[in-house]
């Protein structure tokens, strides 16, 4: 789909067809794609926990203030920012570093200087921290909407839930931050939309150009 | 563009052109663009500086690790994740709750319920604040980088910079975060680029299907 149509047609869809499924081929393929994300010295510090049973999804929709989308759509994503995705020693840290060597982007010597530069940028202070998971994890999520709406399929982003409450419910470990559930299928074709928001014009956005 | 070029052609380059220029037009068409990105309660809490001059992109080179390509691009931008954009006051969020009264989408006594939710939601921690400014100021920036593409132009998302130093010289208040700074131009056709970097297989973002 040209991007220009993904990007306007892609909508909050408030409303799923529970009687229509996604198979997990397309559910793959736009978390493959949205894997394209840049991220920060590439450290693709994301995650996703995907809840597809009823029984999983009434267990979250009871802690994200019952919203019946979280039951509805036939799959939902527990989005997870890493906290410590830039961390000497996290296993994705160091195997992100030795895959750069392999390609050339980095050499051997600037291992120190790497883990360096990664705790000054992103370890010294906890605000720091946070910024660096869900900065990211926004990339990753924004490329998610958009490949599934590229591959016919419509989502939802939401921040109506208990954030501690789901943390401790599905038993993710505190490095996680979590951005955002992402609730993902067909719209209920029977529903009607309002007209899409509002949105801030490029003098609303652009602060000041030097 | 087909959205799949634009994923996969899409790549923070290192190099720009700094003899061809990006039209304004072209500069204002891709905020637009990224401007249509969904953001919690549509609050749209991102900003831009757009630097053009010489003169403020040296400003900004020497605060950035010295990196060529923050003078080398014909424009940066300094992006703003306002973690104070959900806030009882702001402008922009009484200007949103407005727009969601006319468009249909919430009810004028759902005031008080909407700035609860918001302080509830952002504003309880400051963890959540960052959070709430840079998850969305990262879909946005997400969504500037594929439009760029889109309309044939590069970008290179940077985090090398001295926060604070930035904030300080570029006179940008407390609110704001600056989740990252984005080169925008042309590829230097006379340079070449490594090839794509690895990324996480699905096996590897998802951490448990339930």
């Amino acid at each position: 789909m040209d991007f220009k149509d993904v990007l306007l047609k892609r909508r909050a869809v408030n409303f799923f067809d529970p009687k229509k499924p996604v198979p997990d081929k397309l559910i793959k393929e736009m978390i493959e794609m949205a894997a394209q994300a840049p991220s920060s010295f590439n450290l693709q510090p994301w995650s996703l926990i995907i809840l597809k049973t009823p029984e999983e999804k009434m267990r979250l929709r009871k802690l994200a203030w019952n919203q019946p989308k979280v039951s509805e759509a036939p799959v939902v994503f527990i989005c997870l920012a890493d906290r410590t995705g830039w961390e000497k020693g996290h296993p994705l840290v160091e195997k992100n570093f030795r895959e750069m060597v392999k390609a050339g982007a980095m050499k051997e010597e600037q291992h120190e200087w790497f883990l360096n530069a990664c705790q000054g940028l992103y370890g010294a202070r906890p605000e720091m921290e946070q910024a660096f998971a869900c900065k990211n994890a926004g990339f990753f999520a924004m490329a998610l909407m958009f490949a599934a709406k590229h591959l016919g399929v419509d989502t939802h982003p939401m921040d109506g839930f208990d954030h501690d409450a789901v943390r401790k419910e599905f038993q993710i470990s505190e490095n996680y931050w979590i951005p955002l559930l992402m609730a993902v299928g067909y719209f209920d074709g029977t529903k009607t939309l309002l007209p899409p928001k509002w949105r801030k014009t490029y003098d609303e956005i652009v602060l000041k150009s030097l």
